[in-house]
């Protein structure tokens, strides 16, 4: 009987209602493989703003630490944005909780699903069999450089250090081994030192990996490859700023947002979250779809070892596509309601 | 009787072969409506190190700035990718060009054109009647920031000053007072300060022009957006980097990165150029689609304030797409050459 801990952050808008169904699915899980799992829910982002005055309390971060996994909804609130000036904002938890945990690696897999193609903005034949797997850095690079203000001007400094860049592609690498074995760096060597760093580095790295073929691409020219032809893409890896303009763009070819799903790994323990934003608009309409948060689901069942559990998850979902157990994103026709999908699924693990 | 002075930079690759067919139709405007063009060539990128050692030597930066405007084709050559570490690059010219001649404002329209919607990868209803006029600040930001390394790391410096953001940002507020009146400024003002004061200078800067419509989107959400509805879009400005990605990855949506042109102006002259590259695997074949080029030359007649004559060079080609007189990427069955659509598109003017 194994016993874990699981720290559960629903934050904002929808992300409660999607979290819900996941811990549903996994309750599902645990009672099936007869595992033991200890759900701890926390505030974190704008509820805990104003709740608080902090969108990360102290008390929520050591639950984090405390805890063998970490399960998210979504945080943001319309209040907060457009508002660049506001002292607090709820994407700052986000960004002290991804540090302060050390999840330094942000992966997120993208694959497009045949029964769901219709929705893709894309046409049938440039996206069918589409499967690609987006390893971000998230804790370096000018998201956490130095920032500020001289006087009639800003700055923001982007700095990579060796290890950062290693630590990261080692897991790329790592991943690229267990699937095709090709990888894709993407970076702006061209225009950025740091860019030429992590092309250094990554050529190092590739050493210990004979057997994965690594290309490079500039992050412009990436971002056409990815609407132009994405089934080239196997293993991406690239930095924090490029990460965050590319995993967003792969996401949409996919047809839904609401079907992916991301794990931000570190040195002592993950977070997994779906892709999506909180939906301030459809927030207690019962029409989030809860396949994204479930699938981040299956992606901690990985995490803690548990390979079966993790397949029985996703099966249980596919199962829901092809019987079109779907909100109404997906099925416009008979649609069903956030909760229903969550116990189809949990009903079918 | 107009005397203009016009520097060409035919560059590498298929740049020779485009940058031809566009001077063939200035010519032929010149000669329809009496004016009299000075056309000075000279080498820039891979082909100008390869005869001087200097992607952008003095003579050719000399050639530009006593032009009253600069007509490239394209620079770079595979033997100087993939190699970060060769101490001079065609690329390099390029940057230096754009600093030189203070090109602090690149623009590129991006049209869906209706006979060539089967080749977007778009799904025909998500992009049919896209039209939009995109902004990237490029002399500015992370580009041209401090870079270098210390010991175990490397560093980019990303700056901006109040009067680089607010130059373009004008630029593009008088576009969009000239269109439908819509501006969507991105930027990631969620994390970074430069954005931030991005955000605060656009908010001035829309003072002056109330009939604009301002919108505002972070960079992730832009990538997913010109996607999933590009149609949405109108005038949008945003900061070097991002601008480099975001214009590239809009340039597919259209269905041929053949058809686009961009210009670069600044304080005293003004640069234009196809967004292709160089494309070196199709040199000397005669199938590169010279259009993007002629587009580029229509808007060098733009900036002439020979608003007449560019219609007439839009219609030509808009009269070669109807008739398919098209290169072998836009039309399979029965082709042209580069010389052959280009002396279409030159008899038509
Ligand atoms: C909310 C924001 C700070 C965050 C990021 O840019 O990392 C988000 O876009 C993401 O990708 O998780
Ligand atoms: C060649 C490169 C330096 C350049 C850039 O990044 O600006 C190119 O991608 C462009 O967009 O003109």
């Amino acid at each position: 009987i194994l016993t874990k801990h699981i720290a559960v952050l629903p934050g904002d808008g929808i992300g409660p209602e999607v979290c819900n169904e996941a811990v549903k699915v996994l309750k599902a899980i645990s009672e099936r493989f007869g595992h033991q799992f200890e759900f701890n829910t926390k505030l974190m982002g704008a509820c805990a703003i104003d709740a608080t005055g902090d969108p990360l309390p102290e008390d929520t971060l050591d639950a984090c630490f405390d805890a063998d996994a970490v399960l998210m909804g979504a945080i943001g609130d319309p209040k907060y944005d457009n508002n660049p000036g506001a002292k607090v904002r709820p994407e700052q938890g986000l960004l002290r909780l991804r540090k302060s945990l050390g999840l330094f690696a942000n992966i997120r897999p993208v694959t497009a699903y045949d029964a769901l193609l219709e929705h893709s903005p894309l046409k049938r034949d440039r996206v069918e069999g589409a499967d690609m797997l987006i390893f971000r850095e998230l804790t370096g690079g000018i998201y956490f450089g130095e920032k500020g203000r001289t006087e009639d001007s800003a700055y923001d400094h982007c700095t990579y250090s060796r290890e950062e860049i290693e630590r990261v592609a080692h897991l790329a690498f790592q991943a690229a081994s267990a699937r095709t074995g090709k990888l894709t760096l993407v970076d702006k060597a061209n225009v950025l030192e740091t860019s030429r760093l992590w092309r250094e580095v990554v050529q190092e790295v590739a050493k210990g990996y004979e057997q994965v073929k690594v290309d490079y691409l500039f992050v412009d020219n990436a971002a056409m490859q990815l609407i132009l032809n994405p089934k080239q893409f196997d293993v991406m890896l690239t930095e924090n700023m490029f990460g965050d303009i590319l995993s967003d763009e792969a996401s949409v070819l996919a047809g839904s947002l609401g079907l992916l799903p991301s794990a931000s790994v570190g040195e002592r323990t993950a977070l997994f979250e779906p892709i999506h934003g909180s939906y301030p608009q459809a927030k207690g309409k019962g029409i989030a779809n809860p396949i994204a948060s479930i699938l981040s689901a299956a992606m901690l069942l990985e995490h803690f070892g548990l390979q079966q559990e993790a397949s029985v998850v996703k099966d249980a979902v596919q199962n829901a596509i092809d019987h079109q157990i779907l909100t109404p994103e997906l099925n416009k026709e008979s649609s069903y309601t956030t909760e229903q999908v969550g116990s189809y699924i949990a009903y079918c693990v």
